[in-house]
């Protein structure tokens, strides 16, 4: 297998852009990581296209073909590919670029993500997002994944004691990041008392404890060692790339105070490196709710079971701690356009190994790690991304 | 790139069935195929699973993790992914995970595909159909895809002369063909005259020039050669995998009587060969509806522009002929049931090439072809498959 290069990156910001068609967002996030890449339209072997919703919210399906399309490059016949894996549909492109990468099928593939969420009824982006748990044991019954969530948070407090401030503190800091991100949809700071006090959504879960579904779109240009040295500008190195599975509703797994295939990711990716979770300097996780942070920071092998909120608390998840945690704001401030979401991670872990991220820069960033959850925890996925040279 | 093999098949007849879930059917198409292979499901690496509409139809997504949960084989946390590209989406799994054995990513895989299409909605079917046209410029303004296809036919007659009996034929002989397979949705034969006296859809399609969606799946197992030669049982090798893409809407096309992503995506499955249109003995293309099969038998290099109709009327893509096309019945007798149909293509020639196709067995079936197209043919793939020992 190939070593695999980020060559390029791009990004739309996150929000209510009731004014931007999908077909408009996916290609200016594309056109952007292209141009950052310094590659040529027609240089392009290969996308892969992420979207969680698009087939049930726009009635458009073939995303890969329509962003290829959009981008002027039908006549070229490459092979575009959705994927799609509920939350974690961005990282799931990303990953099968990575491979289509490394096995040697192609040498420039973009990993593109979209996601139109709020020009839809309430309750269509609602029952979307619970789509990726389990329809027949859990959404009929009309759990949402708030309700889930609310669930795993319960038995987590139970086990562990978390409590109500802890899980707070997850979206301050968050919040604290995204306001220095200037594509968040929310970047605003906020207080505990302002979490701890908005409108209850599934006790323990807050409105302020979720993260809000918005619009928005990134892309990656992704090449092997040698098409990276011929570009010459920046690079980060995917150094591994992990996709695990859990079964999908919440009664039949072992326990719901972790997430088995977030576990399973980490551990395979870690693998692949020569680092353990001790190396990594920042990692971009899946905050979809707060109680999701600490059982990620738990799973992925960075505290202990129950560590995490009191670490979280100490101030050891941002700026001067053991690593920073989500310094993009997360999906909560950055906003959580889903099948985006995946490849702003790790367009965020990129520009912060290669020293682009301005207010927010993390201190000497060198190992940056990415975790996406579909919905529960049915998939997980992580990439492992580090300096590759020429940064 | 390693040699990849098909060293199971299953299928679950094709129809409206009612009385059984969408994982219930996953799991009964998986099942036959791991049990054909003579593999445990620990021995399984990775998943590919295909479906167009779960997540619009069912509000089901995360189809991948659906199936692993749903076999018993959560618990072993291995990838699983669901693949999408409209009609094109079983083929889309069977390619992604053709590539994940070829780049030595994974030993073992298995590729399904699955898809309820019947007990809902007529419109909710009809504008899932439609979903892989554009829907900014075609569906918004009403088109669905017989429509879209009547404008093909149209343009294919006004060119070359193509005649309404002659579009009769291909659902003739397809339904001759299908009368032999027990999974087919539509095991009868039919007539010119009752295919022209068929309700008119979209002038010049009948009701008897379309394939039917339906409920079914389909599912492989797919292994690296080494792996196949310990199993010992039958194989099959895939010799080529290409995957080619157009422009989504009609009127961004160079011509509308020819299908540009099926003759990128077979000049490349050719290259990867050692062979050419004429070594092919048997094919199962893509008629969702009659013109269809002629537009694909021209675009993939079967006959030249405007000769298929001929062809067809004179009995050379049957039993006898040129090459045997669409044994199984096709689309058009078999039934689409769309995440499954690119696998029960592959499944089809299979058991062609293993001689396992009973009544309806192609003589001497050495080399086949499949064509799985979506929509109009924003998305193309195209697989050979061959003999490979211990037949």
């Amino acid at each position: 297998m190939r070593d695999v290069f980020i060559v390029g990156v791009g990004m739309t910001e996150f929000g209510e852009l009731w004014e931007k068609a999908l077909r408009e967002l996916i290609t200016e996030a594309g056109l952007e990581a292209v141009q950052d890449a310094g590659v040529r339209g027609p240089d392009i072997d290969a996308m892969y296209v992420a979207s969680a919703s698009a087939g049930r919210l726009l009635g458009q399906q073939q995303l890969g073909v329509l962003a290829l399309d959009e981008a002027g490059l039908a006549g070229h016949h490459v092979p575009a590919t959705r994927i799609e894996a509920g939350d974690a549909s961005g990282a799931a492109a990303l990953r099968s670029a990575a491979l289509a990468v490394a096995s040697g099928a192609h040498d420039v593939v973009v990993a593109g993500g979209v996601e139109k969420m709020t020009d839809v009824l309430e309750d269509d982006a609602t029952r979307a997002l619970a789509s990726s748990a389990d329809m027949e044991w859990e959404g009929f019954f009309g759990a949402t994944l708030p309700a889930l969530y609310a669930m795993m948070a319960r038995s987590h407090a139970a086990e562990h004691g978390t409590t109500r401030d802890q899980l707070a503190h997850v979206a301050v800091k968050n919040h604290e990041h995204g306001a220095d991100n200037p594509d968040a949809a929310f970047p605003f700071t906020t207080s505990l008392e302002s979490v701890k006090g908005s409108p209850p959504v599934s006790d323990p879960i807050r409105m302020f404890d979720c993260a809000s579904p918005v619009d928005g779109a990134a892309a990656l240009v992704l090449a092997d060692r040698d098409t990276a040295e011929q570009l010459g500008g920046p690079r980060v190195q995917i150094t591994a790339t992990a996709q695990a599975s859990d079964a999908l509703a919440l009664h039949r797994r072992d326990a719901i105070t972790e997430l088995a295939s977030s576990q399973a990711a980490a551990e395979e990716a870690f693998a692949e490196t020569d680092h353990g979770p001790e190396d990594v300097d920042l990692a971009e996780l899946h905050d979809v709710y707060t109680i999701a942070e600490l059982i990620s920071l738990e799973s992925l092998g960075f505290y202990e079971p129950g560590m995490a909120a009191t670490a979280t608390v100490k101030g050891r998840t941002t700026h001067g701690g053991d690593l920073v945690v989500n310094p993009s704001g997360g999906l909560k401030a950055r906003g959580h356009a889903l099948g985006a979401t995946g490849l702003a991670q790790a367009a965020e872990v990129a520009a912060q190994i290669r020293r682009d991220a301005g207010e927010r820069q993390v201190e000497d960033a060198q190992v940056g790690l990415t975790q996406a959850v579909a919905g529960t925890g049915g998939t997980s996925i992580v990439h492992v991304l580090e300096g590759g040279g020429e940064l």
